[in-house]
């Protein structure tokens, strides 16, 4: 099976991307739900994820819960990488893409199908490097994609080939904010949307107090 | 032991189909019972389910919860794979089979004992594909059914052979609605309990916003 | 040590049967008691229980469950597989014996100590087909029982000698609560508690709707 | 180190016996302490027990639970094997040991320190065979104790040598009340405390019913 | 890095004593910690324990919740062993250490720097008998330390070189409340607190009833 | 990737220190976040922590719900070891990093992002010796930093070379609070907090009672 990107908007469901083996990258999609809990809330993901993943989903679900404060204490947050198989899901190079996938399902608001991503993500909504970028990228297009998101500590790392260039647009991002203004639909109920997470974890979007001077900000751990 | 189909419906049980070994399907029947809880609600699954069918039912209760919204808080799920003996169940096409059982034990509506089914399902409730359909068609023609569903995705993977063409009418679907509609008992209940269902997860059903331009659906990850 | 049955009733003890080896069988008991619980009622079965004896307790739970209702949230159920040893249990054919052992526990009625049983169990209450009755019958006969109760399924494996032909009688069934009805002491009591069985799981016992045009019911998975 | 016991009564201790390697005894005293819970109550046992000893410890608090009613669900009850070292406690045939420490503890009621005691225990207070007898008797003796409780099961396996006939009286038992009728100081507060165990849990002790013709009771599985 | 001991009184610090491969002791403090719970309160231990040094732990914990009543149900103790490395701590002879940190720190009483001590507890607050006594005194003396705790029943082990035996003194001890009116500070404070404790788990210091006829206390396991 | 420090303070992020290998240090940056939890609040951590660096977790939780008090018991605690990878992290010595993000993170309060720390902490706040300073101090220096905080207990261990000397300033402590007073950004807020922090765990930096002799504190165990 290959999978073909769908056009248009779909709540709770994101283009992630993946590398398989050491030369190949492949589009790995992952759905979200948000139900009524049993016992106390849980956040639970599907998909035979191994330690990295589980932990990666456990980093985005902080920003969840910031994110929608006192209303998930009663709520089940479901999280499926979809087709994945009985190899399952490493590393945590899916966090955007789990994070925006929630959130569209807590907001019940679409997402672009025409749209990959990939990206790491710490605790206060920094987007971090990742391996295997231009695999990735490669991936995407050739599903379908024209856009696909990337941390911008990895700007450096992309080569794609001359032919995927005219295919996607390539878009660097540093906070968790700047992805969420990208995949989303629909002002201007978005963009209220997009302030409530950068006001909840902006600390990290702009740099504090006396010792700033340089012109670059302290968000994320800049790889050099 | 054969199994053969019980004829008229049933409540809180279905008949779901395996693979087993390389070349030979089985009919597998799952059954269902909701029950007032100890603790806090849980959903307990029996039959040796092995790792990816433990989370096969973890996202089969996504809805399930969404479903019943606030009412199985102090409910406990108990699904069963009938006489699957030592080597138990893995993989998770059985899905939309464990999620026909639950519904119809919840809401005491009987299931049609002359169907059979396969096919895996998202938290959102898309019907994925599966693998080994042809042998799950068979097994459930030579046990007597006359009804078999399958996921849409699968429908180009059907090879069955003459003899079983005229005994089991074959049905795609794209949703678990769609599944319910064709096995349970009973309108116009029923036709309430789709549309609840639809409602609930229907965002996958159509395509939202400004993206959309094509005729197909944005459901599933699409196999081609 | 060889067991032998007790005269008259008692509450809370069942004469279960397994098989060992290859050809022989056993009488193995099972007894229960109800106690208040400590945290959230909970279900604790001992006798070194191996993967399915733990699951055939699960599936008999959620019997228990709707049969005392709300009753049994605060309320621990003990079940102990009396002198198992190491070697343990394993497999689900003890399920009707558990069942039986906790409700004589639950309503506080004796159950005859001159019956032998076995047979698993579905989450629905129909007794399912189990191996090795014939050994199990004769080991019961030897022990001084005067009745065993089998599953209906199993009726045609029956070949026991002709020496224990004479010593038991042997009761096909289909439901648990056809057990109780053998199995209890205390008319009319018994027959309320049988009556509010059958209504709870009632529905495997009748078929219901449209389809529904054999004499034979849909109750359990038929082998044959 | 040898263990020689004390004189007198203490409350929360008891001489258990237990067998080393082939032939030979030695006496394993088991302490209890009932204090306030931290989270809900529990059921805490040391002395690094192997799973047959962590299910008879399960079994005994069917028994505590069941005597000391609603009162225990916010009180921890701890049981010590003291001084059993790396390799730890075994087997079931210190149940009535562990219950007669518990029972002392919760009732503040002393125990006679100059008996010893072996016995397995059903959920319903019943008190079943066990190995090693002989040795475990010759055991309490040379320790200095009095009196040793075996269960009546057991009474045709006691073979000691004439050097400690004269040294100690066996008791053979039937039921756990029994034991604490020989094991606890202080009438008539004890005779009290015992019929409230018998009445809880006095089922197992006389012949219910219709079916009851001969002298000897049904209560716990004998070995012939 | 080796130990020395600090003067003076503490809260929450007890030098304890542990042995290193076959004949070398070495200093090994113990700190606790008494703060508000986030869910129910836990004791939570830290320094790479195994699995008898976990238990050793848990018997602690029954006399610290007797001790403290209700007050700790929504308080956590953490105990920590502090640079014990990645070989951790087994055994249980730090038992009485760890009771005198976390009574400290629970009562806010500081505990005597040059005071060490080693033995095991039982859950009703004997001290019972450990190994290697001679080489712990040693290395107290060695660390500065001027007096040192051991258990009664050990008396009999002591075999300190010369030159040590007038650096400590040795003090047995049969009871915890004997160990805090050594090792913590401040008449009459101390003196109040000693007396709770001994009315709690005080019957284990005076033989009970009857039976009583020597002058040696029943009190702990006496080894001989 | 290496890492280069930003400039200017940050919430709840704070470079850490280890040892990679032999001879080399590393920067390790921890990040945390404070969330509404979803049942009882919980301390999560990732990065692939080991055991030694999960307990560390456990021993600065002690501190921050000592600080935080009631707060936190509907929160959860995010700390995040970014950018472990695979082989993640073990050993204490990132405990009192963690410390200070934690409660960076708490109080909404910036942390020098010029500055990098290593230091292991006791559940009452004391800064206890870690392993590997030299390196440690070399690899802050290489990445920009120009302060690092070392225990006290460490100071005859720095033996970096003289083209480090001018480009970082190492201060040496011996209690949390001294480290929050050099990482924390913005005076007067700074000290009521670092106040506060001393008052709850200060019994630890003075010398209580009629002991105290020397001008040394007895705070933390001493190597020498
Ligand atoms: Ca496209
Ligand atoms: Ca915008
Ligand atoms: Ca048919
Ligand atoms: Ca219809
Ligand atoms: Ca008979
Ligand atoms: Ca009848
Ligand atoms: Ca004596
Ligand atoms: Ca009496
Ligand atoms: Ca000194
Ligand atoms: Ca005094
Ligand atoms: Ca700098
Ligand atoms: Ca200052």
């Amino acid at each position: 099976y290959e999978l073909q990107v769908a056009d248009g908007y779909q709540v709770g469901r994101v283009n992630g991307l993946a590398v398989m083996g050491e030369d190949s990258g492949i589009m790995l999609p992952v759905m979200a739900e948000v139900t009524p809990s049993q016992g106390p809330g849980q956040v639970i993901a599907t998909g035979q994820l191994q330690e990295m993943a589980e932990e990666a989903v456990q980093n985005v679900s902080a920003i969840i819960k910031k994110f929608s404060d006192e209303d998930i204490t009663e709520k089940d947050i479901h999280i499926q990488f979809v087709q994945t198989g009985q190899q399952g899901v490493d590393g945590d190079s899916a966090s955007i893409t789990v994070a925006t996938a929630v959130i569209s399902a807590l907001e019940n608001v679409g997402v672009d199908q025409n749209l990959a991503m990939t990206g790491s993500l710490s605790v206060r909504g920094d987007v971090l490097p990742v391996g295997g970028v231009t695999h990735k990228i490669e991936a995407a297009a050739k599903s379908g994609c024209d856009t696909v998101i990337i941390p911008k500590a990895n700007e450096q790392d992309v080569m794609i080939e001359d032919e995927y260039k005219e295919m996607v647009e390539i878009i660097p991002v540093e906070h968790i904010s700047e992805v969420l203004d990208i995949a989303l639909e629909g002002e201007p109920e978005k963009d209220s949307l997009v302030d409530r997470l950068k006001s909840i974890t902006g600390s990290a979007l702009e740099k504090t107090g006396e010792g700033a001077g340089t012109g670059r900000g302290p968000t994320s751990p800049s790889p050099q």
